[in-house]
């Protein structure tokens, strides 16, 4: 069979191999330290469950709206509203199997092919295949370390921005470098997109995984909640990574066309699990308010050994369960220079510490110099943190 | 925000707006005779919903392979290996949200923009939709009256065959006509895609919804089992139209491709939804029978009743939960010649019988004379059946 042309330019998550070289390696009988999983290893909380079992009893087992039904709709519009200054209704939303779904419907319906699309780097690397699959032209913009964490190239930014960029993507609170946007940063972005007329995706899919005060939305400032197509996803907030519920909150035609897509691509999201995430956002929040607890315990046990660690620097996130250390002087330090690949090899072989680097989100930017992993730790206890890190602090030297 | 030119292509089902005037109808207080509806008023057998609680309660609730999980890629396999003569392992399995995302991921795999497909008319509409969507150009061939069904226009079919033309959509047994392929359509149409070098989606969402004997499958004929993407649905023969299950099955880097998409638009699908589908499989298999056995009863009372009603002549399908009966003569009786809009609100207003027409399913042929209208008996019981046809006769003056 012919393979049609287009299906060249598909990218893929490449973390995927990552585990492979994981998996066997524990195969051997080895300890392994699963720090490049993006998954939880939480269950979903008690009520949702409920939920679910109950829906299906009750028979909602059937099709129903292709942008999901009214009440789970009404009931997330309000709760995104009750953190944003947004004014969303049931209007405003089609929910979608997971949140990843949006990021391809919102290039499909805001971008046409030629068009340049902003895209973060380090960033999450579906932003880039899609861009590219839908024959758009990716202009990546840096995170670059600041004083208290990753901040935005807002000078870098706004250089690649030319008359063909339509659209931008924000990943606030962000994957990999767990950064949060500044006051200034937020005012910088909204005033770039009005100035340029861009198309905004704002994916806020670790808005909630928030370890001091709430969250801050982009959508709130200058005329964004009009040109932004906010993704949500009830995957992190919920441990309900595998249950694939998500949703697109933005203006009622862009929605419309989102819902359409639905139609044609996979009918609806599952029944059921719908009247799951609405028991998630009605019921008993101490489920997500544990969840939150037991991921700051892993950060500050994560951060503190990495930086007790020879060759490498880590900041404090205050959101997202990722970790970006700089590791620059232990790979030189080991001899590895800027081979990731070797570097990752040698880890995983004598301490059972298994990550993704910097290639994995997207191509370094021109004179990028320092070199990072990076951790999650939504999928790995305290104890075999404090293990893991502790023989990487040893195999350092530490 | 500028809408992106692409989704000026992008087609819908319009039967949506049949059921939002049914709706209407039936808020005045009528009883409303919803055939229209192409899903099933079954519940799901117990033993497929037990596996589902047990999978959450094992904690099946985060990601899973892109493609799908092994146990059920292996079982789905042996499956429709053992109603075929194809050979399929897991590699030739990648699991869906549904039957119809295979429909989008084949076009997209396989067909370049200019590319001609061969298109069933009348058929489901998201083929067109979605062939033009992709910038792909629809060639229709007819399912045309024939002696004891609808049969496919082969020398229509041969007739539209170009150097462009690169696919073939096939809906063996067939939504809306019900139609079963002959053992010399079935030839004709495997000689046919070897001798062009077409790349085949065979759609079969109806195979195993079967009244007398088993299904036959097109993919069993000359080479198409390396040509063709097989769409396989759970939605059908387990009441699982809801929960969002289907596979495409093929040759492996074409299968590789499709899951490659996965990673890019919804990473995978639901995980416990797919222990449920797999305890389907290999479970006690008198729900599914039961539910062939009502639609059988469903579909008998429904045709002897149209056949008994003046104007209208419908064929008996050995497969599928559609009738596709002549109304010609009826709607000219009426006064409504070719008015399919304006006969199917009087027949509502009259007699609370809600279907879908002709035009739902793709444009009409060239010198195409007859009129018809689709019946679905997936969502209704038999004594609604007798009560809605029976008021429906009545109408006819029978």
């Amino acid at each position: 069979m012919r393979i049609a042309d287009r299906t060249r330019a598909l990218g893929t998550e490449t973390a995927f191999a990552v585990a492979a070289r994981a998996a066997a390696h524990a195969a051997t009988g080895a300890a392994v330290y699963p720090f490049h999983l993006g998954d939880l290893n939480f269950k979903t909380p008690e009520n949702i469950v409920e939920a679910a079992n109950k829906a299906i009893r009750d028979g909602k087992t059937g099709y129903c709206p292709n942008g999901g039904i009214l009440p789970l709709r009404e009931t997330l519009a309000n709760d995104v509203n009750s953190r944003r200054t947004t004014e969303y209704t049931a209007e405003n939303v089609s929910i979608q199997p997971g949140g990843k779904p949006v990021i391809g419907k919102f290039l499909q319906v805001l971008m046409n092919p030629g068009d340049e699309v902003l895209c973060p780097t380090p960033g999450y690397p579906i932003y880039e295949s899609q861009i590219e699959y839908l024959g758009g032209i990716v202009r990546p913009y840096g995170f670059i370390p600041g004083k208290n964490g990753f901040v935005i190239d807002l000078e870098g930014l706004e250089k690649a921005i030319s008359p063909k960029t339509k659209a931008i993507i924000i990943n606030d609170y962000q994957n990999p470098t767990g950064a949060s946007c500044t006051e200034e940063e937020r005012k910088k972005l909204a005033e770039l997109a009005q100035r340029h007329d861009l198309a905004v995706l704002l994916d806020e899919a670790y808005f909630e995984i928030h370890y001091s005060g709430t969250g801050k939305s982009i959508v709130d400032y200058g005329d964004m909640a009009k040109r932004s197509v906010l993704l949500y996803t009830f995957s992190k907030k919920f441990a309900m990574t595998g249950w694939r519920l998500g949703a697109a909150l933005g203006p009622k035609p862009v929605i419309d066309l989102i819902t359409k897509l639905n139609v044609n691509d996979e009918s609806c999201t599952n029944h059921f699990v719908q009247y799951a995430g609405l028991a998630g956002l009605t019921g008993d929040h101490s489920g997500p308010a544990a969840i939150v607890d037991a991921l700051r315990e892993r950060r500050d046990a994560a951060v503190a050994l990495l930086n007790a660690t020879p060759g490498v620097s880590c900041y404090t996130p205050e959101a997202s369960f990722y970790l970006f250390p700089d590791v620059t002087d232990l790979m030189r330090a080991k001899g590895f220079g800027d081979d990731y690949a070797a570097f990752a090899e040698d880890v995983l072989a004598k301490t059972g510490v298994s990550f993704c680097t910097r290639l994995h989100f997207g191509a370094p930017l021109p004179g990028e110099e320092r070199r990072y992993i990076r951790l999650a730790y939504s999928g790995i206890d305290v104890a075999a943190i404090k293990e893991g890190l502790g023989a990487l602090k040893t195999y350092a030297g530490g």
